[in-house]
């Protein structure tokens, strides 16, 4: 068994509350179909509720001293700021609207930040079964398996994806709709799965090539991420080009060939 | 064993012809990883070509008299007619685009006309591992277990799935990004997943509440799909509202309930 101060513990550790909100995030999966539009809502509100319980209650048993930043505890209580202290940065349920609808992208996303730095992260999805894992400077993996990005250095053969968010107000429409246009001439193809976390494993193994959001809903959705991408040998950056800032609701990765092309044909300033 | 000329053996052969297929897929969906660019399209080729042999052989052997129509004849032999005989309509990888990234969403579809009109649909997506089945007036089922469309009413809690295609010239993609913009200010959010009979699929068990695709490559990726949809207790319709035409690359898919509010978002002249 690994030191319980490793970062080896730490990923064990958050492999088994992953797994643990896993099967709650499975079980309601296969309800929503069954309750009423009313009872769904209280059902993603439950199941966010109880992984988040569990997945902060299982960590604070192995490392009390530790901090944690939530999506359910930052709305209860304000901004949780980041600190030197190694924090927990959980997300119980990422792809909510796809756990309402039975679209199979759904995840719980654990990321530990020590120093502030992105040291350990996990990303499940219990409808896939697909664990994605990643320890500071010692790889990536799905399911135990070593994961490496895409080797394409070609835009025009690159398959895209981003999301659409939830703000609908014209002006957010009209600049993603936009963008989306300006990139479709540029890339191969465009493909939206509604989770951000997943979107970054997807870019880790290399289904995707590129990945951009802007919006989302805060360093939870990215911080397991995050990680698990330049473990994979990625990078991941602010759109404009500038430096990944994990308190701001902007991301883009890619693997290092593609990201100056990708940076030019996002046109976006900071 | 059903007779060798009922519809309950239609669908057995297909399965059989669909997981035979499948794993043909499933094998070069884990190698396009590790060859060169080139050799990824050559990869997509042979097995779109053995797949289509494969399907199609077992096809023939069991029903000599039967019709075929398939992407690569088609291709290769010009346009083939769709007549009142029993013609198998098959697309032996829909989702290439999938398959030569790694992303998950790829399947082989099977689709059989008697009098022209759909009568036996597989879809099968051998990485995920899910057999989407129906028969003219004896329901669709995933994996044997009975599905049926959503129930939902608003299109405001809809969520939406659509393509951006193949076709990069200024008239289409500014048509595309026009039409997702003003859907995006009536729908919940939007999906694409690069398979248009996993979309249609997607709408027969309820994951999907809304698909349209205009511009895909030909019967073969609607043939079992639309009838699945149908038997699910869904409805295929031209996005116009005017009736579906399977000779035509235009098609959209929800629920009774949603048909007119979607139509109408959708804004489009036959």
């Amino acid at each position: 068994m690994a030191d319980n101060g490793s970062v080896e513990h730490f990923l064990a550790t958050a492999i088994d509350a992953a797994k643990k909100a896993g099967e709650i995030i499975r079980k309601g999966f296969y309800q929503t179909k069954h309750v009423e539009h009313k009872g769904q809502v209280d059902l993603v509100t439950e199941t966010d509720k109880s992984c988040e319980d569990i997945v902060f209650n299982h960590l604070k048993q192995h490392y009390p001293s530790h901090k944690f930043i939530g999506e359910e505890t930052t709305a209860a209580c304000g901004t949780s700021e980041l600190t030197d202290d190694p924090t927990w940065i959980v997300d119980p349920l990422d792809g909510t609207t796809n756990f309402v609808h039975g679209f199979p992208f759904v995840c719980v996303s654990i990321g530990l930040t020590i120093g502030k730095v992105p040291t350990v992260g996990v990303v499940y999805n219990p409808i896939m079964d697909e664990l994605f894992t990643g320890i500071l400077g010692k790889g990536a993996f799905l399911n135990g398996n070593p994961i490496k990005v895409s080797s394409q250095t070609e835009l025009v053969k690159s398959l895209l994806a981003t999301e659409v968010g939830t703000k609908r107000d014209k002006f957010t429409v009209d600049a993603t709709t936009n963008r989306i246009n300006g990139l479709l001439f540029k890339v191969r193809s465009l493909r939206m799965s509604g989770s951000c976390a997943l979107n970054l494993c997807g870019i880790a193994c290399g289904r995707l090539d590129l990945f951009y959001e802007l919006g989302y809903g805060g360093p939870w959705d990215v911080a397991a991420g995050v990680l698990i991408v330049k473990e994979a040998g990625g990078i991941v950056y602010d759109p404009s080009g500038k430096d990944f800032d994990i308190t701001s609701p902007r991301v883009a990765a890619s693997n290092q060939f593609l990201k100056d092309a990708f940076v030019e044909a996002l046109q976006l300033s900071e």
